[in-house]
């Protein structure tokens, strides 16, 4: 006997969970949609020569090799190479094979959606998935790619979470050009060095303002008392309105053209996210917002629950250079987003925001005793044929206990026909929802319960 | 450069063929809610333990395993054992694992369906996949279970493919001990040579009915020519009807018990299959099925397209004793089916049966010069709001341009809001489905593309 288990590092979700796992994905991907993104989806597995061109290091280290049995026979003979296949580690690798293989396929700017696993092997820790959904966007541009692409983002981020409804969240926005220009005015010129005093930055929080401001000053980065000033000043900016976020970036001094360039393109994002109807509490500049300091070179995003701060960033991406550059001497800039929905999912459900889901199934036909099986069915059938989820019991049982079920399964609709029931053509329905139980003509039946069910889907969830 | 290229033996689309693939996958598992079955996912690797119990040999060949690059460089470095995880090669040893796993959290009978995709090393070869989806579902009982749930499958296959709408198909059923039996008293009583005899008979089609009698009469198998004649006639049972198929039943002479309570079984199927309202013309006994000959024990079916039958079987199952032997010592009696959905969208391409697929994108908002972009957006906004997926020209382009590429994305909606249209409060749409265009109020234009794209819905396809 075999102890039935999963590895460690994986989300195997109840039914009643993946429902509402199921429902988180298919709202994130009818908002993707409602935006205009069209669907991909690339194998789990790629060639390791062309999966891991970039990566190298600690990256590489997380990454699994995949072999089949007799790859393996081999190898254990020290025969054939490294393993060939290996499970992808984002979905941003294989969108820029993607792109590169079927560039001349393909309509630019490429607006592309894909919603799957991805693979890493971290190391084992409560909150750490070594197998996690990826929900990305892109837009792929061919030598050029506009700014205003940078600003449909934003409302596409605010649609799908808006839905969502896990509460109040900001999307925040900064510019890598903008950055940069800053702390080159700071006399921090070198990347090498601004991403180190970045590092610091980021430590505000943890270690307090005086221990970065000492460190900055100290003999490490030796900046002026004054550039430390304006530093702090600088990544503590948080617009408070729209308005306020464009007076920031006016107040911006210098004639720095990378700081003026960040500046120009951020004013077009945030104009253009307002002309897109997103309400400016969902907005904000943050100028402490990196990202990854070797990939992005324009907009950066990061999504945060307004009363969750501690869940950290729900959505990230931004702007980059040229997506393949490995694969394909075309240039293809572009902008994306990616929401890790995996993690997302578990903190969520460990915060008790994710409620107890309907079940997909909406009605359940009890069944009273042997006879009337073929009574069942034939109800059961004008319910599906309506268009209504619906299970049948089977084998006969107590009532007691088949009301029981569909109240366990979060079945609204229980439907009874008795003999009594049957002579006079109704059926009885209980309504678990509203605890309330009624009789109905047969042939009305799935018509009232559509009805029902609609009219729960068009109120409000809270 | 790395040339951008996927491993062989897997299938990775263009977003057309995505979005027709995807709207496969979104009408089986509609169809499966429909009839009350639960998702499950579970994790692509499992533990090798626990996923190679039942499997040897030929079997194990095909399995993928993977390991980390940490495990990996132990294990040349001679150290560790053979591969922790393995990638899944189906999903009922998944499922068995699940339903030992959860036993306590679950209610039983438990209805689960899953539609992931599963690994195996297979041989290159045209149409042969490594990475495939399977659709799949499954009613488990614990202790026992009814066989009228072997007559629920059968409903959802004929709602499945009838909502596919790739043609006319048969769901062919038989039944495991009526086989045994029937082969019991031809005198072929030790289930290997069931087995053997099966294997000959499978060759009707390819070698002939000489050639099949001979062998089997001949020297190996030694059966009498009236066993032979008796086994070609079994073999041979196709029933044309429902009231044929009843009576093809009553014609089973002996008194094998194994026969009886084969014939029993089916009989109850089919009437209760009738009593879900399945066309007779959708289904039909055929007693040459036999299926995995040591795993299902009870219903078998496959399901064929009357006008492809090269194709082979589309959808395929039974009923087996016991699921989970190798986790739990609960009984566990089921009875499933799966459909090979990337061998089968591959299949219906290769013969043409799917068409080019409407875009996901309905609506697509021109842009007439660089001052009407925040009115293009706010168009954009209002069909979005509406539920209209809307995509917008970012860029001015010239006009004929923007339309050829909306014809080619295959949207079906041009939205075009000029100076003139603007000044008079209106905006123009060039239908690319019906070639017309017309004029419209700005407010009605949500409403007015909404109904037309529900009456599109609504029509027959073909």
């Amino acid at each position: 006997m075999i102890k039935p288990r999963t590895p460690p590092g994986v989300l195997e979700l109840l039914p009643a969970d993946q429902i509402a796992f199921q429902r988180m994905l298919d709202t994130i991907r009818r908002n993707f949609e409602r935006f205009g993104f069209l669907p991909v989806e690339t194998p789990v597995m790629e060639l390791s020569e062309v999966l891991l061109t970039k990566t190298g290091g600690e990256t590489e280290r997380q990454v699994y090799f995949v072999q089949s049995t007799g790859a393996l026979e081999k190898a254990a003979q020290g025969e054939g190479g490294p393993p060939e296949l290996a499970l992808r580690f984002d979905l941003t690798v294989p969108l820029a094979r993607y792109v590169a293989e079927h560039e001349h396929e393909l309509a630019f700017p490429f607006r592309r959606y894909q919603m799957q696993r991805v693979y890493r092997g971290e190391r084992q820790q409560r909150g750490r998935f070594r197998e996690f959904y990826q929900c990305d966007i892109d837009v792929i541009g061919k030598d050029a790619l506009s700014t205003r692409f940078d600003a449909e983002l934003p409302a596409v981020i605010h649609a799908v979470f808006s839905e969502l409804d896990i509460g109040a969240f900001t999307i925040q926005l900064n510019n890598r050009k903008l950055m940069r220009g800053f702390f080159q005015a700071q006399g921090v010129a070198e990347p090498a060095l601004q991403a180190l005093v970045l590092r610091e930055v980021d430590k505000l929080d943890k270690r307090g303002e005086d221990y970065v401001r000492q460190t900055l000053a100290g003999e490490g980065f030796g900046l002026s008392a004054d550039a430390v000033a304006r530093i702090l000043d600088f990544v503590k900016v948080r617009s408070t309105s729209h308005a306020d976020a464009l007076a920031r970036l006016d107040a911006l001094a210098g004639d720095n053209q990378a700081l003026r360039e960040g500046a120009a393109e951020l004013r077009e994002v945030l104009e253009l996210v307002r002309a897109l109807g997103v309400p400016e509490s969902a907005y904000a500049l943050n100028f402490s917002i990196a990202r990854g300091l070797d990939y992005y070179t324009g907009t950066v995003y990061e999504t945060t629950l307004n009363d969750y701060p501690q869940i950290g960033s729900i959505c990230s991406g931004g702007r980059y250079d040229d997506l393949a550059s490995h694969y394909t001497k075309s240039k293809l800039p572009g902008v994306g987003i990616s929401i890790g929905l995996t993690r997302l999912f578990w903190q969520l459900r460990e915060a008790g925001l994710v409620g107890a889901a309907e079940s997909t199934v909406q009605a359940m036909v009890a069944l009273m005793d042997e006879g009337s099986l073929p009574d069942a069915l034939e109800i059961a059938r004008r319910l599906r044929a309506a268009g209504i989820n619906t299970e049948v019991q089977m084998e006969p049982r107590k009532l007691g206990k088949q009301f029981q079920y569909a109240a366990r399964a979060g079945i609204r609709f229980v439907v009874l026909a008795g003999e009594d029931e049957r002579a006079r053509g109704v059926v009885a329905v209980k309504d678990l929802a509203r605890e309330e139980q009624f009789e109905l003509a047969r042939e009305e039946l799935a018509g009232a319960l559509k009805v029902e069910l609609e009219q729960a889907r068009a109120l409000p969830k809270r």
